[in-house]
C-alpha cells in the first residue's frame, strides 16, 4: 500500500460522507463518490476530515468508511482524519486505519493548545503514540481549530519530528507561510510536502509559491487537478483564467459551515450523491441558498465555455 | 436500577479514574476508590466526567469503566459523562451506559455553542435523541466548555426539556444563577436538582441559596457530605468552620488543569488508588507541589482536630 | 448635516487612514482619499472603523480625523466608528463627532460580550448614554470581534432601541440573516438599512437578499456602486459580470489582517494616497504579496475591458 | 520620584477608583483610599488597572486619577496601568504619567496575540516605543486577557527588553512559573521583580517560592502587608494562620466580574470610599451577597482575634 511521503504531489481530495435522508451512511453513494474523485483525476482522497464529517460518527462507523474507501482505492492513497479529543483514541484509530492499508493519519490540534510549547509538545506525543513507521499529516487550520501555529513552532516541529510528512495549510492568510517554508528548505530544513485547503481559494498563489497541490473538497475537483497543473507547468495564466471562472462558486463554498452542505447540494446535483443529507447538527441548504448556487454553476458552466 | 430525578440531592463524587504507572487502567483500585466515595457518604458517583479524565479513553474504555463502577456501585445511583463531539457517539454510549444501569447522563455543550439559540438549539438535539427516558445533567461549566449560559437561556431549556432533571452547576460567579432557578421555581418554573461543582469553592453559600448538595471531586469527599448535611439542617456556623478547616486544600486543588494531579496525589496518599499516575498530556505533581499540599493537608488535620 | 436613517441605502466607503512613512498622519492624502471616493460615486464614508486604524489612534487625533473628513464632504454623510473598551470614551468620542457633523456613529460589541442577555445589554446601554438623537450602525463582524449575534437577539435589539438605524452586515456566513430581517420587516418589524461588509466578498447576493448596500472598504469603490446599483435595478447578470472581474481581487484583499495592507497598497498605486505605510503592528506587503497583487490587477483591467 | 526596578519588593495594592452614584469620580474618596492603603502598610499603588475600572475612563480623567493619586502618594512609587488597543493612546499616556512622577507603567497583552512571537514583537515594540528609561511592569493575567504567556516567550522577554523589570504574576495555575523564573535567574537570567495578583488567592505559596510580594487589590490590604512579611522572615506557619483567615473572604472576592463590586463594598463599610457605586456596565452588589459578604467578614474578625 502506498503511504505519503515528504515529496508526495498533487490532489487529495477531502471527502464528504454520503448519507440517506435518515443519517445512515449511503455505501454505495461512498463508492460512486471514491470512484468520481479518481475520475476526475485526483492523485489520493483523504477521509473523516471535518468536511467528512468525522465528529459526528461513531467509532464503528469511522472505521467501517476506512475500510471501505480504502478498499475501494485500490492503490492509490488514502488519507484519514484522526484527529480526537484525546490520544488514546487517536491512537486506536491510527492502528485500525494503517493495518486497512491507510497511506497516512491527519491530526488537527486540539483547541487547549495556547502556547508554542503547548503545540510542540502535543505533536512530540502523537509522533511518540505512533511511532517512526506512520506519516502524519499535519492539519493547520486555525479558523476552525481555534489554534494559531507560528512559522518559527512549525520549523521546531519539522525539524523534531520526522514522521510529519505532510503540511495540510489553510491557514489564512497564509501564502508568507508556504513561502518561509521553502525559504528554509533551500536552507538545509527537512523538505515536506505542502497540500492546501481553505477551499482553494487561493490555489494558484499557493502552487506558485511552492505548495504541491490541494487537500480540500470543493465540489469541482476538476478544477484543483487542473490549476495545480497548469501552475506547476508554468501557464500561470491559464490556470488564473480557469481558477477564476470557478471562483465564485470557491467564494461561495468557503462560507463556514454552511460549506459542507453547499458541496453536498452541488456533488447531489452532479449526480455522484444520492441526496445531501448532512448529518445533525447540519442542515439542508435553504430554497434562496440553492437558487444561488444553482445560478453560479450555469454561470461557471458558460464560461469554461468560453475558455475552451 | 436508581435514576437521578428533579429532587435529587446530596453529594455525587465525581471520581478519577485510576491508571497503573504505564498508563493502563488499574480496576483493583477503581473498585477501591468506588467503594471509598459511598464510606465517605456518597449518595453518587459520576464518572467519565472531565476529571475522570474520560476524553483520553478509548470507546471500549469509557463502556468498560461504567460497567465496572455500576456493578460495584451497586444499587447506589452512577451517572455517566457522555459528551462527545459528535451526537451519534454521544447517543451510542448513553444507550450503552443507560443499559448498564447507569442512573443518567451528563452532557456538557461543545465549545462552538456561541449563541443562545444554539444552545437551546443543542440540547433539544441532544434530548430529542436520548428519547424521555434517559435522565440528563446539564453540565454548566463556562471556564473550561468556553460556553457561557445565560439565565435566560437556562430558563428556556428547562422549560422546554423535560428530560433535563439535573444542573451540574459549575459557573463562575454562579451563586446568583442558584437563587434565580430557584426564584423562578418559586413562580412556577419546573423544578429541577442543583449539585454543585467547582471543586466545592463556594459550597456552604451554594447550598445556602438552595442548591441541592455537591456534585465535584475534592480529596476529602466527606467535607462535602459534612457541609451539604449541615447547612441543609441550618447549622451553617458549624458547616463554615469545617469548609473553611479544608480551604486552603480546596483553594490548592482548584488551579485548573493542576488539580486533578493534585487530586490523584491526595487519594494516592490516603492510600486510596494505588499511582497517582495521569495519562497523558498530564502529568506528575513536581516536588514543590507536593511539598505544598503536604503541608496543607497536615494543617488541615491539625485544624479538624480543633473543632472537634 | 444629513444623519443616517431606516432607508439609507447605497456605497458608504470604510475609509483607510493615510501616514507618511514615519507613521504621521498624511493629512493631504486623506484630503484626496475622501475626495476619491465621493468621486468614485460613494453615497458616504465611515471613518475610524478598524481599517481605518481606528484603535491605533490617539483620542486627539481621532477628532482630528473627524473635524477633516466631515469638513471635507461637505453635505456628504460621514459615519464615525466610535467603538472603545468602555462607555465613558465611546460617550465622548459621539458627542465630538456628532457635534462636528457626523451622520452617526459606528458601534461594534467588545468582545466579553459572551451571551444574548449581555449583547442585547450593551446596545441597549450605548442607546440610552447616546441619547435618542444619535443615529447608531450596529457593526456585527464576528470573525474579528469573537461576538455572534443571533437572528433573535438582533430582533430583540431593533425592537427595543430606535436609534439603532442600521446594521453593517459582515457575518459570515450571513446571507440568510439578511432575508431574515427582511422577511420579518415584511411581517411588521422596524426597517433598518442593511449595509454589508466582508470586503464585498457576497455583494451581488447580499443586495439581491435585501441589503441596500455595500460598507466597506475595497480599493476600487466603483465596483461598489456598479454592482449595487445593477442589483437593485435587476439586471443580476451584469452586475455579477463586472463583480466577477473584480473577484480575484476582492478574495485577495479579505485576507484579515493582511487586507489593509493590501487595500493601501493597491490606493498608493492608483495615486490616491501617497504611502501604502500602516501603524505598527502592521506592516508593508512583501514583495511577493505584492506582485500577486499587481497581477491581478493587470488582469482585473483586461477583463473590465473586455466587459466593456 | 522613585522608580520601580528589577528588585523591588513589598505590596503594592491595585487600587479601585472610587465613584459617586452618578458615576462621577469621588475625589475625596479617591485621596482617602490612597492614604489608607499607605495606612495598611503597602510599598505602594498601582492606578488604572482593571481593577480601577480603567477602560472606563476617559483621556483626560485617566490623567487626572494618576495626577491626583502620584500628588497623594507624595514619595511613594506609583505604578498606572497604561494598557490600551494601541501603540499610539499607550505611548502617550504613558509619557503623560511618567511626566507627573509615575515610578512605572504595567501593561497587559492584547487579545490578539496568540502566538508566541506576536508576544514577544508586542512587547518588543512597547518597550521601543517607550525608550529605556521607563520601567515596565508586565501584566501576566490570561484569565482576563485570554494571552497564555510560556515560561519559555517570558524568558525571551526578559532577555530581550531591559526595561521590563516587573512580572505582575497572575497565571493560574502559575505557582510553578514563579519557581522556574527564580531557579533561571540562579543560572544567569536577568533578576525581574514578580508582585502577585490573583486577588491574593495564592499569597503564602507564592512569597515562598520566591515571589516579591503581592500587587492586587484586596479589601484589606494588611492580610497582605502581614502574609508577604511573615513567609519572608520565614514565619510560614504564623503566616499561613493569618491567610487562612481571610481565606474566605479571599475567595469569595476572587469571583471574575463580581470581584470589584464585592471589594466596593468591602471598602465602603470599611468606610474607606463614600459609596460603592461601579460604572456600567458593572453593577452594585445584590442583597444575598451582601449578606454574605457580612457574614464572612464576622466571621474573620472573630477569627484574627482568636490568632491574636
Amino acid at each position: 500500500m502506498p503511504l505519503i511521503h515528504e515529496k508526495t504531489e498533487g490532489v487529495f481530495v477531502i471527502s464528504a460522507t454520503p448519507f440517506h435522508p435518515d443519517g445512515a451512511i449511503d455505501w454505495e453513494s461512498l463508492d460512486r463518490l471514491t470512484d468520481s474523485y479518481f475520475e476526475d483525476g485526483a492523485d489520493g482522497v483523504t477521509i473523516l476530515g471535518m468536511m467528512g464529517e468525522a465528529p459526528k460518527m461513531t467509532q464503528s462507523e469511522a472505521a467501517g468508511i476506512a475500510a471501505r474507501v480504502i478498499a475501494r482505492a485500490g492503490n492509490r492513497p488514502v488519507v484519514v482524519g484522526v484527529s480526537a479529543p484525546g490520544l488514546a483514541a487517536l491512537g486506536e484509530l491510527s492502528r485500525t486505519v494503517m493495518d486497512l492499508g491507510a497511506a497516512g493519519v491527519m491530526v488537527a490540534p486540539p483547541g487547549s493548545l495556547n502556547t508554542d510549547p503547548k503545540i510542540h509538545g502535543y505533536y512530540a506525543q502523537v509522533c511518540e503514540l505512533l511511532g517512526p513507521d506512520i506519516p502524519v499529516v499535519l492539519q493547520d487550520f486555525p479558523l476552525s481549530t481555534k489554534v494559531q501555529i507560528s512559522d518559527e513552532v512549525l520549523a521546531r516541529i519539522i525539524a523534531d519530528m520526522p514522521s510529519i510528512k505532510m503540511l495540510k495549510h489553510e491557514d489564512w492568510p497564509g501564502l508568507s507561510k508556504i513561502s518561509k517554508i521553502r525559504a528554509a528548505e533551500a536552507a538545509g530544513q527537512r523538505r515536506i510536502s505542502i497540500l492546501c485547503g481553505n477551499a482553494g481559494l487561493f490555489l494558484p498563489e499557493e502552487v506558485a509559491r511552492g505548495a504541491d497541490g490541494a487537500m480540500t473538497g470543493f465540489g469541482y475537483p476538476k478544477m484543483m487537478v487542473e490549476v495545480t497543473r497548469l501552475v506547476k507547468a508554468g501557464e500561470i495564466g491559464r490556470a488564473q483564467d480557469i481558477f477564476d471562472a470557478y471562483l465564485p462558486l470557491i467564494r461561495y463554498e468557503s462560507q463556514p459551515g454552511l460549506g459542507l452542505s453547499i458541496r453536498k447540494h452541488v456533488l447531489a446535483r452532479r449526480g455522484v450523491i444520492a441526496s445531501p443529507a448532512v448529518r445533525k447538527p447540519g442542515g439542508p441548504l435553504d430554497a434562496a441558498a440553492m437558487a444561488e448556487v444553482d445560478r453560479l454553476i450555469a454561470r461557471q458552466e458558460k464560461r469554461l465555455e468560453e475558455l475552451g
